[in-house]
């Protein structure tokens, strides 16, 4: 393929972020190869059947651990940092009681640990807190960091369900596990709040030190009486600097609308990061999934690879396009007479532009025709727009704008 | 103050952000010293009317250039890359016209240009683009990443008020310039959105190639009918692969609610980057202002100090908080018989627990009573729960979900 030099990762666990891992890295290996000067390979994959840890470190420059849990993940993280190998990993349950003395190695070995996949999937909190807010004295950070929780709530408000019913749903979608219990009492979000107030305090943070509550004992008639006092409810994580001290916590808590985690719906996790001089910063994206995971221990592997970045050549001249698709709000003022929608109407149709909805208003005379338009070349659009202004029933130049037509959930 | 070596940073520049950057970066110089190991201190800094470029390049390891504009700015950066020195910037302007030429020196030199601040104020958009989503293949950006139209149109929405009226009040609270065409004409935009283009497909993109469009001719019953069509207004840059080609551009565009930037109101700024394999992350926050775009260039200034970052050891041991304050929603079941509430009022006020707001509802002989108390201590509330157990008008437990106070504007 290419003469560049060559970057060897070892894989250990093959589950759902390792299984996708290993189909994203040789899909993003030419490009990598392009930012970095070096290319990518897998040098090995552990499994519980088969593959040698020592075999696969000895061929490596680098470590991803996707096995989870304590052991055999702690000795086998500490083992590739001592012989000098870079290590990147998604176990918050390892980080959340040993990562002082996994950062400690780390520092003492001269490598690097990364861990951006441990906290909140693909959103990328680790790097923002550990690098981009490095110059921020940080007073609070709140934190939607458990997917399931929060599909379970937005089901329960969406539907009025009992809790069993969304958790049944949650299982049944796959947002939730057999054994959900880490997850919905809370433990799963504790761990990760362990490992974003580490960062952010700058202070040693064992899970044992957070206090957690789940969403088990939350009732529908809670929710629906808090809708009426205008309140959504979600599991929140908070860690805050009170005075000199801190506080590490999660529990159910309701949030007024403006609150900037109180529109994350779904499976979707958000973290904002508050501090006096930069009121507040929030991020948010899918929590968990194996693409999604695995994409963020690849954003791992790649700044391990590479000396503080640099921005690469361009790797291509894409040409720009002038002509897109848009859907378009349209406002006309036109003459209140029989026949004029249907004189809109057939402009509209000689240019392919298809109506979504429409607003009429009478005005005494006149009217207005409001209409959002189904998504069309903007060439085909304008063309349309040139037809109605010709039109006699029109009393004022047609206005337009652009509708982003994509719904989310 | 310390022994460590020393790291001296020159200043280009002393307006609102420069002047902001020169309070902010000897506050955290302790903390930064800590990460890094290197004592950060500013070695001069060049004004209008006093300062010598020569000379403090001279003496400085980074030079941070908050001038603006294209000359001197250009020259500066070149000259400090070409002397080998690191260089942060926030400078939309010059990166969006001469950007490959600059990105080119710095690598050709092997040093640092960093741009955090250019785009977004201190959302991370320009470092995770760079860093975190390395490994993803980007299929479109889109942003709000001007703050002063985003304040006018959140105005007009709210208020109705003209864009006239709308743009006076955003100058009188300092969110738009005496002259303010380079935001409300989508230049200011279409600056950021090119370089987030570069950035997110590998591409050169000038200015000159994003196509853009300004708010100065949105009318008041624009907003009005959409809300009625449920859509609300934003000035919204895209960036977006199409086929194998590229289309940059920046144009008012209705949104529906459940779009990510649809929640962002006021000066706030927000990026939404999508990928088929994370489908989409959301990053937000205040656009602007000296303190907050401050923060983004201090975090470029100590990643430019510091090997690719190792989680530096903890700096406290902060003592943790068990007893927080925090406001409740509090449910009771209670016989509906007169009484109840004064009885209910009694035991909250006699731990001082104060009710910000309460629905009552009849239940045949029994009633709900919901509350929403203000913020107490936890062992207080706790206290007040059990005060109202033994309540004998009490039907079943009282029930209580934590209620997060802050308004977010």
């Amino acid at each position: 393929m290419s003469g560049g030099e060559r970057f060897r990762v070892g894989v250990l666990g093959a589950g759902t972020v390792g299984s996708a891992f290993l189909r994203l890295l040789p899909q993003r290996a030419a490009d990598i190869e392009r930012i970095t000067g070096l290319r990518p390979e897998i040098s090995g994959v552990l499994t519980r059947t088969s593959g040698d840890f020592e075999e696969i470190l000895s061929r490596s420059e680098l470590i991803v651990e996707l096995i989870g849990g304590i052991e055999p993940a702690r000795s086998y993280v500490t083992a590739a940092m001592r012989a000098g190998r870079h290590v990147v990993t998604a176990n918050k349950q390892l980080l959340s009681r040993y990562g002082e003395e996994l950062w400690e190695l780390a520092r003492e070995r001269g490598v690097q640990l990364r861990f951006e996949g441990a906290v909140a999937g693909v959103v990328p909190v680790i790097r923002v807190l550990q690098e981009a807010l490095a110059g921020a004295r940080i007073e609070r950070v709140h934190g939607i960091v458990n997917g399931t929780t929060n599909f379970i709530l937005t089901e329960m408000a969406r539907t009025g369900a009992s809790y069993e019913r969304a958790l049944a749903e949650a299982q049944r979608l796959g947002y939730a596990e057999a054994d959900p219990s880490e997850d919905v009492d809370g433990r799963d979000a504790a761990a990760k709040m362990a490992i974003l107030a580490r960062l952010a305090f700058d202070t040693p943070v064992h899970i044992d030190q957070v206090r957690y509550e789940g969403i088990e004992h939350i009732q529908p008639d809670d929710l629906e009486y808090a809708r009426e006092l205008g309140l959504g409810l979600k599991l929140i994580g908070t860690a805050e600097r009170i005075g000199e001290r801190l506080s590490v916590r999660v529990h159910p808590a309701f949030l007024y609308p403006g609150h900037p985690l109180s529109a994350i719906h779904g499976p979707f996790n958000a973290v904002t990061v508050e501090s006096e001089a930069i009121t507040e910063i929030t991020m948010s994206g899918p929590g968990a999934g194996g693409p999604q995971t695995a994409t963020a221990v690849l954003g791992d592997v790649i700044s391990a690879m590479i000396p503080p970045a640099s921005t690469p050549p361009p790797a291509h001249r894409l040409e720009h396009v002038e002509d897109v698709v848009s859907s378009f709000y349209l406002h006309l003022e036109v003459a209140d007479e029989p026949g004029v929608l249907a004189a809109v109407a057939r402009e509209l149709a000689a240019e392919r532009v298809s109506v979504k909805s429409v607003v009429q208003k009478g005005l005494g005379d006149d009217a207005r025709l409001v209409m959002v338009v189904h998504p069309v070349l903007e060439s085909r659009f304008q063309a349309a727009m040139e037809r109605l202004a010709a039109l006699p029933v029109l009393r004022r130049p047609p206005r337009a704008i652009r509708v982003i037509e994509e719904e989310f959930s």
